[in-house]
Order: structure tokens, then sequence, then C-alpha cells
């Protein structure tokens, strides 16, 4: 999600510690610390202006929400929407997508979710993708043994692109939606991207797939 | 697919012993002698009426082709085209699509193609799905290992089913389509029901899974 650049973005992610970590590095392993309880930790890869996260955090109190971003401004919009929750099973850490093994010990997150990442079109950007490869290297190591992905997107190409990747690294497929919006599933918290598109007419596809 | 009753179809097949084989039981092992040449067999698992088995014979001199269908009245318009094509590379078998280990040794086939399966959509009905694991169990024992399927439709809930068929199987995605025609796919020959229905707007499904 590319977002115009918010003045004092930067600021407001400093002046709120308690819910955007500073030194990500010192939380390795001791994430239930920082949330004070040992729930499950579910974690958003990409998690943009927060409407997901924020959402399933107030839906699911029982589970510990982290949402990653690299970019400061949209961050700082997922921060707004946060303190508005009130929601306290929820932090913001803002790092890139490939390093999250300098954030998170072995096995340390229960749950991962990619929504409408970016799709890198082109063949020659396929590294880029969050379901390419070497990013599915990083997941597996924070994950436990059968840890899931649960994955979102409008984007055909990047759709058909994830369960070919997903398959090809060894992981199953335990469910597919082509029409999640059409389908019978329960509890969907929609992004900011997917209210936009699917009021668009857009099929939203969805996959929960396992290591 | 389902047709009206067709009269004289019976005759019709029986009367053309050296396309439609009868006794398949003993052509079980024996293919490459019915084809007379070496040539790498492809099977379609309800082949319906011949559109796409008849296409490929003509497209591709270089492989044998299978079509099967239980239905007497079906394979009888299929065996139509089989003789308007005169295309040699091409056989008819009329036998249900769960007993093909007693017509087909272990290995004997290069590739199995499924298109526009029966969706069967009652969860209850799940076991007669031709991308059902029994199925795959016959499938796996008469392809070589690694060997693919390739299975095309237009119906959505077949086509999330049987991703997650093939991924639990252990089977691996290695291409999936989620609209073949928008696609730069090659070579696509399509079936009866595929020029029916892309031409209503709707969307084709496809995918190569390998064993």
């Amino acid at each position: 999600m590319r977002v115009r650049k918010r003045k004092g973005a930067e600021e407001h992610l400093a002046n709120h510690p308690h819910y955007v970590i500073v030194n990500p590095e010192n939380a390795k392993g001791k994430w239930q610390e920082i949330f004070g309880n040992d729930k499950p930790i579910h974690i958003e890869v990409g998690s943009g202006k927060g409407a997901f996260i924020t959402g399933m955090a107030l839906q699911n109190p029982d589970i510990n929400y982290i949402g990653i971003d690299i970019q400061v401004s949209v961050l700082s919009y997922a921060l707004d929407k946060v303190l508005a929750s009130g929601a306290e099973n929820i932090r913001l850490l803002q790092v890139d997508g490939s390093s999250l093994t300098n954030y998170f010990a072995d096995g340390e997150i229960n749950l991962l979710y990619l929504n409408f990442s970016d799709p890198w079109p082109k063949k020659k950007h396929a590294k880029r993708r969050l379901t390419y490869k070497t990013f599915l290297d990083t997941y597996k190591q924070i994950l436990p043994e059968h840890g899931e992905i649960h994955f979102k997107t409008d984007n055909r190409g990047l759709f058909e692109y994830s369960l070919a990747s997903f398959s090809q690294y060894g992981m199953v497929l335990k469910q597919v939606w082509l029409n999640l919006h059409a389908s019978d599933f329960q509890g969907n918290v929609m992004t900011e991207y997917e209210k936009k598109f699917s009021n668009k007419g857009q099929v939203i596809y969805r996959v929960e797939a396992r290591f």
C-alpha cells in the first residue's frame, strides 16, 4: 500500500512506544512478555492502514496481534486505528517483511496473515512478492511446525502465483476460496483495499495453507 | 455430461471396434500394441461428446489419445467426431472412471485430462467427484512417477475443492489459471461445455498438478 507522506508520522509513532515497538531486535523471543500474557500471537505482514489487524483484535480478544509494515506514514494511520479501538491485544512494528527472523524467535508466531500484498506483476520482480520462496523460508522459521499462512487478495496473477508457490514449497492448501464474499466464510474482517475493490465488483480470493 | 438417449447408439459403437475398444480388460498393458506404436498415451476421463480429445488428437499427432466415458449415447457422439476427424491416434472406451486400473497397467498412461467434470455440489456426494482421493489413487497407479493431471472447469466450487484435494493428497500444483481465456496459454482446445459457458462470460479455471 502506497500513501502520500504524512507530516509528523515519525513523531506520532515515537510518541506511542507502548503500541509501536521501539528497538524491535530486543523483542525477539519476548513477545509474550510484551503482551503480558501467553495467548497465541498472530501477525499481519504488510498491515497497511490497519483496518484488518485492528478489526481482528477487537473480534478475537484471546489472540494477540502484531501489524507489520515498513512504511512510516502507513503505519501511523494504523496507529490511529489502534488508539481509537482501545484494543490492548495489538502492537505495531515498523520493519521489513524479509527480516522477520530478527524480531521473532523460532515458532514464536502462531499464524501469519498476508492481505492484498503488492502483486509485483513483472516476472523479473517475482522475488519481491511476499509469497516468494525466500519469504516462505522466513515465515516457516517463526511459525510452529505445520504453521499456517492465511492469504487474501483481489489480484488474480498474484493468487495464481501464490497457490503454485505454496504448493511447490511443500505447503498444503487447506482450503481455497475463489470468491470469498460469495462464500459462507464467517468472521471475515475487510481491509481498506478489500472494501474498495469488492465495491467495484472485484472477486476476492483467499487461501489457508500450512507448512 | 448428460444427454438424451440416442437411438442406435450401442449399435453405432459396436460397429466401430477399431475405435471403440471391445472387452477393454484385454487391452490392459497392450495399449501400444493397439495404437501400433510407442508414442505417449494421454487419456481424458469423462470425454463427453469428444470435442476436446478429437481436437487434441488432430493438434498433436505424436501423442495417442483415449477418450473415456461411461455413457453410451455421449460416447456415440464422440465417435461421430472421431470418424469425421480421420485421426488415427485416438480410441474410445466406454468404462467407469473409478475402474481404470482394470484397463490400464501401472504407468501405462502418460498424462490424464479432466475437463468440466460433474461438480457433485452436495457435500455428501464429494466422493463422486473425479478429483476425490479415491480417484486420485486410481490415477496415480496408471500414471508414471510424477505423472500429471490437467484439469479445467467453469465450476468454482469444484475447482476450489480440487485444488485442496490435489494438495492434501500430496500432489504439487505446477501452474494455476483463474481465467484461462484471458491468459497467454497456447494451444487450448475447447470442450463443448467450455464453448457454451465461456460464451456466457463464465470464467474458465485450469490447473496442472503432478504426483
